[in-house]
């Protein structure tokens, strides 16, 4: 797995939360894988496995419109036919982390995998940094 | 990925919780990846990466012994080179949901991310199918 596919997992993680942060319900779709297997495991819910159920609660949390969640530092925990990030989310003064997976589909990354839960805060960062990757 | 190799990322899965259940140290230690990046996302914790600090961290958790977790409906979300399992984690009448992901390092499954968060209950499911596991 070489830094250039690196840089498209990453990509895809931003798409996911660019996604996420601007309420754009077509982005997630498209975004989640449609033959791999997928879950979801949003803060508090229990896992959701089947793809339908998983665009369901985007919609409902994506229905109210932007939300500004952003990603922060995020970095690859794990490269290969799967490829993990892990990354805080950041929306107004709080911070949630997550695991991202993804796997190659049609020759672009989608997401297989995301759970979130709350965490003490996201480090501090000057704005200018908020948005850049670190590769382990 | 073949389903004999499911079963040994599902064995792996197991001896996590296990290690986990029974507060065995040693074995938590030797489960988790040496040479591969690591990721450990506690519950309402900061992520933590590196793999000194992990192992703290479960040295911190283990110290009071065994404390009967277990897990509960594991299933592979992903396989390839990095494998992923999602399941439910039962420690007395409460529960949380887990993503962890293995990697092959000296022949064999060892972890590579663990996040673990609450979520309402686990399935109820008879006793006698708690540790059962199913696949894709």
């Amino acid at each position: 797995m070489s830094r250039s596919s690196d840089a498209l997992v990453l990509f895809a993680n931003e798409a996911f939360y660019t996604a996420f942060g601007s309420g754009d319900y077509a982005a997630m779709d498209d975004l989640w894988a449609e033959d791999a297997p997928v879950a979801c495991l949003h803060p508090g819910a229990a896992p959701l496995f089947d793809r339908a159920d998983i665009m369901k609660s985007w919609q409902d949390i994506l229905t109210s419109g932007p939300n500004g969640m952003m990603s922060q530092d995020a970095r690859i925990v794990a490269r290969g036919e799967v490829s993990i990030v892990v990354c805080y989310e950041v929306v107004g003064q709080g911070a949630l982390v997550a695991s991202n997976a993804f796997v190659e589909e049609g020759g672009r990354w989608r997401m297989v995998l995301h759970q979130a839960g709350p965490c003490p805060g996201a480090p501090s960062m000057p704005p200018g940094e908020r948005m850049s990757t670190r590769l382990n």
